[in-house]
């Protein structure tokens, strides 16, 4: 997706139907978070001390091989879900503040 | 999908990794909403007259076709966005409520 997400349009999508152009970013983004492994991935990172890990972290309690592994991680970092930092040989991710809670406000029923 | 969205189990994403049932089920939630069209879907249906519409209300304002609005209708009330009810000819819709409001709890970083 082209959108990071922090800088999506947050209309909620329930104040009445959204632009064509902001409805296909808002989906693109919901389509990189609707994966089992990426969900876990996110609870996972955040769940580390710091708040961040390295790949080598994330397989073994996801169960998962490490090209897959970072495969999602790409996808996610690509969408503005993570951020990285390289250290020496490793990278290190942690979840990118605003970009969860863009999809939160859009959908909140309550927002409207 | 099987579980209706309203019944997921709302662990909040960021509250440690999901466990894999759960993580299957919300994903399969976000998948729904995932979609340009539906996104549209759900912001026209609830700024209706009472927030309630047929599909002959929708195909005119999201420029689509009557067989591809009733299909991406079907794929909401089953997956438990929507609510319906049969009146003469007509089937007329409304958000299902508890449904992105589960979705949203879920996503909020603020949660945990």
């Amino acid at each position: 997706m082209s959108t990071p997400v922090s800088e999506l349009c947050c209309s909620p999508v329930l104040a009445g139907p959204l632009p064509p152009e902001a409805a296909a970013d808002l989906a693109a983004a919901l389509k990189v978070v609707a994966d089992p492994a990426r969900l876990r991935l996110l609870g996972l990172i955040r769940s580390q001390p710091e708040g961040e890990a390295c790949t080598c972290d994330l397989t073994e309690p996801l169960g998962l091989s490490q090209p897959t592994v970072s495969h999602h991680l790409k996808v996610l970092y690509e969408a503005g879900f993570l951020n990285r930092e390289r250290r020496g040989r490793q990278t290190y991710y942690r979840i990118a503040p605003n970009s969860l809670s863009v999809l939160c406000q859009a959908l909140d029923p309550s927002a409207i």
